[in-house]
């Protein structure tokens, strides 16, 4: 008997360590500076312990989980979805900028700016009840393909995120989502994708309103989850200050100020830098997706830490393994 | 060795019972209600087994877990604030709604109406940073008395409820307030009193901006959490659908309906009727503050669950144990 319960003692110990590995991290400096904070603040006798309560992490979503090039895959959706409307908006084959997406001109949709993106995004997020929503991005997502990779773009995840968040997980931080990404649009993946609840997920958002026992989309942006509104929407959904933040642009830069500034316990700020462009892209200061410039600065200046992806990741993608 | 073992999982057991009980609620019809549904959907075996994930539940907070007579409590506060911010406005002397407001005038006060209202709450609850704010709440929390019973506004909880809070916790429910009351005033005692996280609190509130880390209240409402707009805070917060409401007005119909839609799990929504003048209040479908008129019909014609605090609850607030 007791051989049996120090055998089952022994398989939950191994498990938690399995689930907990950073295997996929080289033992560099930014593995080094993640496992230090995390044994500094889980040692209830460390002077640098944090009520379980409190351990709250925030993560970027595109670029920081997954992957962002070309361009958000959130895009690609509305454009796939625009085709798959058309016969009923026989209007949008005369009528910019959907008949640059019908043609497949991504120059001449892109050259009209923000405010098309938009309005491709409004026509194409709302009409329908969330549930309904959910269904479609869940059944775009088995049969789309990223024009590049030509793999599903639930493929392009980055496994050693997912190893960093399943080890916060297991240190007992709550680990939240606050991406520019539609609300809507992850919460249709991430929770079987990644592990992290709805309830645990923050995004950009259409209006809604309530109808009849259901939620239904209006054709209208609220909310912009990007740069200073990033503390706002943490501050609003959460309630307290994170003590840990991750991202890769300056759209995760406020964020991460606003975790840095957390005066009551000790935080950790870490950038993924995008410095290989074999394996994935490589792309900093002048790109137009993910733009990591005043961040770059800032976190040198600030000893966050900032992980080059070429050189720290063994692997990029689940797939490798 | 093996009776030390013995003693310390039966104290696991006898003190995961104590936390779990419902000991303040008679055995009637409510009681039997909640137990029944609990044990129906936590049971493995049950049709109506419900996976933890999902077990989501939603309370309202005025009127529900804690008093709303004469006017809710957040009220007081705001009528304090404006005396205490007074003399840093000489203008309000002779300016309605304020001047009411120092005279004691309540009825002055109220029937301005709503703008009146919305004015003192910009005026009183903006132009500090969130951290501030709370502050200001827990000082005033410290020595305010409800006008009526002499007591410290925190005494006027509900006992059956906070011991309903805690026997869902125990059967994994994820316990949410959502409620009419302002959020950053709920999130300054809500954690400590009810043992609900600043993260599981949702509520009605003024614009916020980010400037230099910190988090600045803007003299704006934003969002008012009531009827209609619970179920799109709820969507937005949470992003599934609850199995579990509770509330006591109208203000919570939606909500509930939105709950008892849920076609995926087995539901339970439950109204707090007050009916004990008495140890309590009595009201519903005249009151201005807490009107149940149409909601009971509801509930009634749903066969929702109503409490009679009369018949059902042994005591009505803690320090009555």
């Amino acid at each position: 008997m007791r051989k049996v319960l120090l055998i089952v003692a022994l398989a939950i110990v191994v498990s938690l360590q399995a689930a907990s590995s950073l295997n996929s991290w080289e033992q560099g400096t930014s593995k080094q500076a993640i496992t230090a904070y995390v044994d500094a603040v889980t040692n209830k006798e460390s002077p640098d312990f944090i009520p379980i309560k409190d351990r709250i992490a925030v993560f970027d979503n595109d670029g920081t989980l997954w992957a962002e090039q070309p361009i958000y895959f959130q895009f690609f959706f509305a454009m796939d979805r625009v085709k798959a409307l058309a016969s009923e908006h026989p209007e949008w084959k005369t009528t910019e900028p959907f008949k640059s997406v019908l043609a497949d001109d991504m120059d001449g949709v892109m050259k009209r700016g923000v405010p098309a993106l938009l309005e491709i995004v409004n026509a194409t997020h709302s009409g329908m009840d969330v549930e309904t929503f959910k269904s479609e991005v869940k059944a775009w997502l088995k049969t789309a393909r990223h024009p590049i990779s030509k793999r599903p773009y639930t493929d392009l995840i980055y496994q050693p995120m997912m190893e960093l968040i399943n080890y916060l997980k297991a240190n007992d931080f709550k680990v939240y989502i606050v991406s520019g990404g539609g609300i809507d649009f992850m919460r249709s993946f991430i929770p079987e994708l990644y592990g992290i609840p709805e309830e645990h997920i923050i995004g950009s958002n259409g209006r809604v309103h309530y109808e009849d026992g259901k939620i239904i989309k209006d054709p209208e942006i609220h909310f912009i989850d990007d740069k200073e509104t990033k503390p706002v929407a943490i501050n609003y959904v959460i309630g307290k200050r994170p003590v840990a933040a991750f991202g890769n642009s300056d759209g995760d830069l406020a964020m991460m100020q606003y975790t840095d500034a957390n005066t009551e316990h000790k935080t950790f700020q870490l950038y993924v830098h995008h410095t290989d462009g074999e394996r994935e892209y490589a792309y900093d200061r002048e790109s137009h997706v993910g733009r990591l410039d005043k961040g770059l600065d800032h976190a040198k200046v600030s000893g966050w830490t900032i992980v080059d992806m070429k050189e720290e990741w063994k692997i990029v993608y689940p797939f490798e393994l």
